[in-house]
């Protein structure tokens, strides 16, 4: 597994979400906890085959200076760089994406790392498409032959974002992602692929969040990966206890709380099968997926 | 905590303790099971404040041609090396060294990545020197200075190699390294150090293994960090199913077994305050270290 | 620009031909010298918009253990790695290929060095095609749908060398290079690049090399890479004054010369527009290219 | 040699002075052109021994939120990072320094990059001191203890910088400095190196830069390192010819003008055995350095 998060609100110092919270994504870099849950006697535990570091590269995109995105990708561990600390503390944002990776034994590269960017979006998934040897290649036949050479790398998110591209993703976003959904599975079907497809993605033109969460229907015994959400102003716990209050308008959208014991009443399960877009200052609403 | 293994004996391709046990030392860089007991409960928990990770770097030290050291060290983590699998299967040596560090947070450098090489003797450490940044002057200023410059990085494990090559490393290892042990302590009693150094290391010239297990007299509540040794023809299990037989004359000195679920009749534990010599074909014998 | 060698015979310690010559391949990384003329005044320049720097990755593919293939690649500048000084110091064979790389600005990457190895193959390339971007994806569509998912990066060369093996590298290189030259050549026509492919690659399983040196017919005022071969025993100049002498039965195939001041009774420049196998102990025959 | 720039004024994307000139500093890390003399037939030469690839690594460091310093360093070549492209781009500070590092076949780390950051001063620097590990012990004594185990690389500059520091630097900075240079001269003397100690210097505190540009008085035949000012509004020829104009009041020094073809009326050298305080708005007064 991976872990991201994705914020929209009020300028803050990155740093705020990313590195100070006492559960933050630079900790779940290290230790993330999959089924942490509070009061739980085995809450410290992680599931079965679930994998608790995300140490195979990390990225950060976001609004900056004039509304053009910037982005900053490494392949060594988060937890280790001092440049990801000195970054998060010197940048702010209104509205930013940023991705942990668990790739052990994998293809390790920048061009791996999420978020990807393309023009004025960024693009960040948590989860994979099994089978992907098997239907990667139908997959990238799709994608718009003026966008095939922006494709650098091997993952299967790089693939997903450049069919969403190709599918309208900056005319309609929910339904390009959604076609890209059924894209996938219409591949796993054509190659017999028995094993879901599993996602939660986050798409961004830096002024809203387009967010979904899925595992492919046809799964037994699995479960979509996990997507929490939380809106307005909170404190979070912090490393050494220090304040750190989130603006009133803020939405965070989060593979796992950024805190260890957290409340069901600040973070909220986002449902599988479902999308929907974050805009400022208001409530979410997801929509099934309606492939 | 660190990881790290040692092998003298007939030539082996390096991979048969490095990658392909189903607990190799490339197994521990992502999962370190600090306290694994066969047939516990809680056997596949890590202890208290035990870390499973040990992703800021690795190093390989070796045996090679015409006698002289080999040195191969990365920052990245070990579990992504694709390198390190290719030259793990391509050298074969009768003695070698290798290590995984953990140093979350911490400095990442392949200057302080282990095992060190100065001349023909190669050195690696798991455990720390708690109060380092209190004592490392006065350890530094020990050091010989024609050795001086050699120190490259900043880690408590390279003031205390270039220490034992200066009290007489390649003339009398044991001595040496137990005059280092002594120096550190003194330091620690000098600055009112309270927290205990705790060490496992392993000295070797290419023809033998100097190792030993040391924690402060003084500790309380507190552990030496886990060695073990094992001796003689056994087949290790392996990720694959494929046969993994070690030659006779082999010796193996390990932070923990190779193995997932492991006999206590295959591995020894070393008594801590203990220091010995490996040599080729012969019993280990341990001895108490005399300060 | 890059820089690539290839040597065949009996085995040598790698360093003899990689780092110690005084204009080594780890010298070309730092300051290759294109059209160096013994003798000429302006003999240390390069030409017009030639470069001197290739510090954007290297690599090294080894025949190695049983016959196998190891391999080596690092994105930093050859020039500083102290791993490729102790590998190639340590490690002895009968065939390698090394590559130090020129893609500044690029898309660096580990999946990016050369040489690229596959199966018993290795592969290796200096040049590019022009227009890549236009033609990737006609030339990607022709990779065996079985091969096509072992394309990890986005270079020119993987996809070349992934045709070669479509077309029947391991049967018949002479013909399977030169039906991907031709393929390419094809491409450039379909999407009317006027750019010439200018290449100069290598081939080999371990046992013999396959050479090539191009240009597009229709290049005009252009030429192509530069390529020497040199065989037999020879004593090449080093940068601390030490022999270095070569087997009797040595082949090396470069592009440029390992030396500063070298000669041309040493050092053979290969024809544009040719092919040829280099095998143990016998003199280089190269045949025109006949696409 | 390395190369630097440092700026100071009002706010600017840093992207203007780091990227965009047609001879910026990343254009530097690729090929510097240490005499470089608009007009002169052998204008494009670099001079005997010096060196045109500034590719071991670089940093920057600005004066960022609230006052407080961000720092951002890799070892990889400057002209490959698109981090650093994307961060010049997003980051505007009205005082940053800037560095590409050149140390081939050195020691390769982060640690080892400039700027240095200590609280809320930085540092950089070029040039050498010659016989650095003879005097390395004596100078790093002489380093405050409670600042020793802040010294984490192993380059003379870092521990330059740590003298500074010791002698006084927040309180003032030129006799700091100055102090400084006297000192490694002492040093030199008592060691009897031969060769000189050359350095161009810049400390700030993110309001103001001290610079300095030395060669030891009893150096025959070789000279300080090159270090120019540039004051006031001017327009810098870009790569793209897109209008890249700094504001009046902008301070800029540099190890070498980023035009390729420059004027002495925008770019004025600083005299060797100087040293002097930039600070907003007025002009810049070198004074001898007095030991």
């Amino acid at each position: 597994m991976c872990r991201w998060l994705a914020y929209l609100g009020s300028d803050i110092p990155i740093e705020d979400v990313l590195i100070r919270p006492d559960h933050s994504l630079l900790d779940q870099s290290l230790l993330a906890r999959d089924r942490f849950v509070p009061g739980s006697y085995l809450g410290s535990q992680f599931r079965d085959h679930a994998f608790p570091t995300n140490g195979d590269g990390f990225g950060l995109a976001w609004r900056g200076r004039d509304g053009t995105l910037g982005q900053f990708r490494q392949t060594t561990p988060a937890w280790d760089s001092q440049n990801l600390r000195h970054l998060a503390a010197q940048l702010t944002s209104g509205c930013f994406l940023s991705h942990v990776r668990a790739a052990p034994g994998g293809t390790i590269a920048e061009q791996n790392c999420h978020p990807f960017v393309h023009g004025n979006w960024m693009f960040q998934h948590n989860g994979e498409i099994n089978g992907f040897t098997q239907v990667k290649r139908d997959l990238t036949m799709d994608v718009d032959p003026d966008l095939y050479p922006f494709i650098l790398g091997n993952s299967d998110t790089e693939v997903c974002f450049h069919l969403a591209l190709t599918y309208g993703l900056a005319d309609d976003p929910v339904a390009a992602l959604t076609r890209m959904i059924g894209r996938v599975e219409q591949a796993r079907h054509d190659h017999k692929v028995a094993e879901p497809f599993r996602a939660t993605m986050c798409a961004s033109d830096g002024t809203r969040l387009i967010i979904l969460r899925w595992i492919s229907p046809d799964a037994t015994g699995d479960a979509a990966p996990s997507l929490f959400h939380s809106f307005g102003a909170r404190s979070l716990r912090t490393v050494d206890g220090t304040p750190d209050n989130l603006p009133i308008d803020s939405h965070l959208v989060v593979s796992e709380p950024l805190e260890l014991h957290w409340s069901e009443r600040t973070w909220h399960e986002i449902p599988a099968g479902t999308i929907g877009t974050v805009t400022p200052g208001t409530e979410l609403e997801m929509m099934p997926i309606q492939l």
